[in-house]
């Protein structure tokens, strides 16, 4: 079996997320297994970097399958291409040894969530952005992120519940948060380890209410200490978040056998 | 009776181009009319800069029109942006003299092609892009277009066809073309006084002929003084071009009333 590292974008606006569903499935790893199974005949899963949510965007998931073919990464790609849906692009395939996962191998993820700061209309991005004209203290949203970066609980910023079950972590490390002007457009870029379920979008929200003088900066660390969801900023939504990029260590662990 | 000058974006993809038609009209003209009435319930002519053509894009068109109304500059660009549908929006609203015409006070526009010069498929701008994966000689092209920058007779470059009864000039001045590349992508940005019928899009493909190699630069002075349509390059797709900017002389003697 042949293990291929894929890089993908798609727009989330039609689908239900990352993550095959049982019924009525219309999401991108059912897309793509569906199609892998179509060009080789044989059941195929697809492992996904991230389990990105419905409307959620991806600029560079990351995901990988294993396949019994002859075909080239090249014939894989195009392959691919020719049959996905416009709002799916594969950017690469790549051979990989058979121990690489794109999930579990993940080192970093770096995810955007674009926020249109005006009531003046973006016609061209209204898909990747939300939008939130009020006036916001940039200032006070950067000290307020400074607080949440770092290895901490994220409890509070999580819609994932805890189990009595299953000791889940809610640890995590956000290593920079970025907010950055491009004209009317506030961008909130997160760097981490991982993130849990609606983390990205709950940060965001509580930056944004921090932004409005709702929250205040110093507020951030009692947030994070008490666990707390309901403390925290409210879940913006889906359609302005992005995740661009994941990251693995040491390329020559993971040496490529091929790329397109 | 005011007259209000507006500047718009739409997505063109929706829309049978911004020039009313008589039956089943999907116009952005249209659209504009129609909701300039419900809002005054008088009978509105809106003027445009520029008469796109289905399925191209705008980021910076320009239109006027007359109204009786007591609103200000500002409540009349919050209704417009509530009642238009997304792809279509509205950046600002200035209370101009009753001279003023968007198009024939217009002294330059500025329109925009955009090639996605590789097989890899771009997801996020599929919709304003057209998909050209050949290898592209770019000196060859920037000799071509050298030589069609200037004053010339544009017959060859345009799908207006010559009338006896109506003499229409076919002379046109292009400031510049510029060939900028922006990773995989090759933009196209004309500047000039006006532009025919499908002109752009005709200078486009016979660039990008001269890019393949199927013409040559030098044949560039031929096909403009014969005249032909047929010698020129091919008519590429709608997609990809959009209008970015209207320019207007002396702003003092079109001082704005006011703007939002």
């Amino acid at each position: 079996m042949r293990n291929f590292k894929i890089i993908l974008q798609y727009e989330g606006t039609r689908y239900q997320g990352w993550q095959r569903q049982v019924s009525t499935d219309n999401t991108i790893q059912g897309r793509l297994e569906t199609l892998l199974t179509k060009m080789t005949g044989q059941a195929v899963q697809v492992h996904g970097a991230g389990r990105t949510d419905a409307g959620v965007h991806a600029m560079g998931q990351c995901a990988n399958f294993h396949l019994e073919t002859g075909m080239s990464c090249r014939e894989i790609l195009g392959y691919m291409n020719r049959y996905l849906p416009e709002d799916i692009g594969v950017i690469s395939v790549e051979e990989m040894p058979e121990r690489f996962h794109s999930r579990l191998n993940a080192v970093g993820k770096t995810y955007l969530y674009r926020v249109w700061n005006t009531e003046i209309p973006t016609v061209f991005d209204r898909r990747y952005v939300y939008i939130c004209p009020a006036a916001l203290d940039e200032q006070a949203m950067r000290r307020a992120a400074d607080d949440l970066t770092g290895t901490h609980d994220f409890s509070a910023f999580t819609s994932a519940r805890k189990s009595k079950k299953v000791a889940r972590s809610m640890v995590r490390t956000i290593d920079t948060i970025e907010i950055k002007r491009v004209g009317k457009e506030l961008q909130f870029i997160y760097k981490g380890d991982g993130f849990l379920y609606h983390m990205v979008r709950i940060l965001t929200g509580t930056l944004l209410e921090t932004g409005t003088g709702e929250k205040k900066p110093e507020d951030i660390k009692t947030i994070m200490d008490r666990g707390m969801r309901e403390e925290a900023g409210m879940l913006v939504p889906a359609k302005g978040l992005t995740l661009v990029e994941v990251r693995y260590n040491d390329r020559s662990f993971y040496e490529s056998k091929g790329k397109w």
